[in-house]
């Protein structure tokens, strides 16, 4: 019997409540295989690991740090922002990925990232037909901003959704005990530079039950100041207060992203980040009424102490899918949800070809988004209601979630030199 | 047997995650004592509920809204930021009072709030003595600043600090995952524009077994840049990234809020509001790292889906208290948090003359600060650690935490004509 081909997995991109959950997925999985699987190693800071022969060798961390993966946020192992360009352009970045794998012995390669990472994933998918070198490569989906093709839904997006509802929900709250005489305007920024999925979540802080006077301000729909102070006016009048959550990717009708659309520090720089301050400043000036702001950046996409559960289960299942996918000696494919029924909630693994994951980009159809451009359809809804269902929480020491912080012992290099990078 | 005299509740200023668990305890242990008190009318919108004679009835409420109140953020009743002056300015509204309560029989005032509220408290519980109207007013204690005297905390502040403790650790954890080729400074803005309690509870993140690279700016130091940008290098150069936590308090050497020191917008107009952008510039133009920042805003003070278990006992103990101090016949009090140990944490619920409270404003102490300025000393954290312990979930459905709204029924105006505020 010939020793089984080592596996190399990395985080890619930005980082979520539940990558290391599919991480865990991944480890787990493979440690029940290893008639099939040898050692998982991880990526030091993603791919980068890979090119400087950076490993880590996962097989050092006792089961219950693995476990605690599955509870931590962040990418346990570091991610990177580093792409890798096609074959021709980066013909000497993949010859150097192949030196390192064949020095490990690596057959199979997990990429859990977005729409680059399962770009890079199909190119290393190739090796064997271009390069020679024969090898599984499978991608595991991650990504807050929900773009991913074919999957229903990307791990990450749902605890973020979840954060956005909840926060949304709370300040609502907050601002409507305040408004008689004080704050009669809050503004959240949230994330997505291109798409709206993760505003959009913000609506579902209002029900039936419990309706909320709010305003979604989309990156699909083109920001009219006029019309928006208008709606966030008769809002004001109408329940006393309102609340705004707007995307980091609103434009202006030129195209520029709102956020980089006014301020500058003392020196006349233009000063990056805060849509929210700007949306606020628009409301004072056109309207008067008292404003709160919020900006909620890392903090949407880190929170695991109110991560879906949904999410968190999905997130590990695709991971222990990618491992199975493997040893069914698949090659180029990421595993997916399926969703089976809205209500109640079902869904299933199924799988797609890289081919058709990379570089498409999946945007929120037209009709989740209201007539009037500042809310969500039921059919969003229904699309995002399952999604931050479920509640996941970590365990707790002395008031703090306990997060694990792995060992990360390096795999020793094999090879001489170092790989420019 | 005379008819028990009704009771006039308010909450007063920022709200909090468990102001209304405040107000669950005053109004349960009310109802558990029907022959002392009548009915509990809470003011709408505080105080201005009680001039203007817009009171509601909280006999109307069954149980179950009652008790939910206790796992929901906000002012449940409406709040408001109206300070009475003392006796001889605003005698007309004084007088109005007495107005208000004798139509509606109303013998105990319960006022929930900081420090410009118990100064109120006080002058109502005069009001025997200054206008011969026979009042019992009881002070129950509330604030994310921290900042009344006497008490060993206010509640609000344990579950913002836990918020911005945890979240403060989970965006560090995002940081660390990203710095290799991105972001390297993270920045938080929190609450605090006098005291930095809340900023102190930061540096909560970083524990001995869990180290963090924290840097923590507060009101109480004179912000210096160059000390500042060192040790923001040093941290990073060691660790890769660090996180700031920056209270919305901190000042310039000339005494300026540092949020008021740079940022213009496209019409040269301050925009008031972000010192965390402001101080992710000074990084970005000093050190020329990458950086995100968030600020916290209302989110910090209505995160009940995150509160501290002790904040919210203490909350409605306190709530409890205030009651039974009015049934034991006393007067111009407020019932307070007694520490009787550190760990394990054991507490008793005391009292204090409003007298003593009023208008004294509890600093944090230089003690409490590290010598450099930048994080919290072991006394400090002695102090903090148990106001953030545990967790008391809210019930979630769908995803989202079940909060209450109230039915807030209003009681039957019995006086002519309208007050003018």
């Amino acid at each position: 019997m010939t020793k089984p081909k080592n596996a190399f997995y990395a985080q890619s991109g930005g980082v979520t409540a539940v990558i290391n959950a599919s991480a865990c997925g991944v480890i787990e999985t493979a440690r029940q295989h290893q008639d099939v699987i040898g050692k998982v190693y991880a990526g030091r800071n993603g791919i980068i690991g890979a090119l400087t022969e950076d490993l880590i060798d996962t097989s050092s961390e006792p089961a219950s740090a693995i476990a605690a993966l599955r509870h931590t946020p962040s990418g346990a192992f570091g991610s990177c922002r580093y792409k890798l360009k096609g074959l021709e352009q980066s013909r000497a970045e993949y010859e150097r990925l192949i030196e390192v794998f064949k020095a490990h012995d690596i057959g199979y390669f997990f990429y859990n990232g977005g729409g680059d990472s399962a770009d890079t994933c199909l190119k290393v998918s190739q090796l064997a037909e271009t390069l020679g070198y024969p090898i599984q490569a499978i991608h595991v989906p991650k990504t807050v901003d929900n773009d991913l093709p074919i999957t229903d839904c990307c791990p990450g997006f749902g605890s973020v959704a979840k954060y956005v509802a909840l926060s949304t929900l709370e300040a609502s709250f907050d601002v409507a005990s305040m408004c008689k005489t004080s704050t009669k305007v809050f503004v959240l920024e949230v994330m997505g530079r291109h798409a709206g999925w993760i505003a959009a979540a913000g609506g579902l802080a209002s029900t039936e039950q419990n309706e909320l006077p709010l305003v979604i301000l989309f990156p699909e729909i083109e920001f009219d100041q006029q019309k928006f102070l208008a709606r966030v006016d008769a809002l004001v009048k109408q329940h006393g207060y309102c609340s705004v959550v707007v995307s980091e990717g609103v434009k202006t009708p030129d195209g520029k992203f709102i956020a980089e659309s006014g301020l500058r520090d003392a020196f006349g720089h233009a000063q990056l980040g805060g849509a929210a301050p700007v949306i606020a400043n628009i409301v004072k000036d056109g309207l008067g009424y008292k404003y709160h702001w919020a900006v909620a950046d890392y903090l949407q996409r880190a929170a695991r102490h109110a991560a879906s559960a949904t999410d968190v289960e999905q997130a590990y299942a695709l991971g222990r899918a990618a491992v199975e996918l493997a040893i069914k000696g698949e090659n180029a494919v990421m595993p997916v949800i399926v969703r089976e029924t809205d209500s109640p909630y079902t869904w299933s693994i199924g799988q797609a070809p890289l081919s058709e994951v990379a570089n498409v980009e999946k945007k929120m159809p037209r009709d989740f988004i209201a007539d009037d451009g500042f809310g969500i359809t039921d059919k969003c809804r229904t699309y995002l209601q399952p999604l931050i269902a479920g509640e996941d929480y970590p365990p707790y020491k002395d008031g703090l979630p306990q997060y694990v912080r792995l060992k990360n012992e390096s795999v020793p290099r094999k090879i001489k030199g170092e790989f420019k990078l």
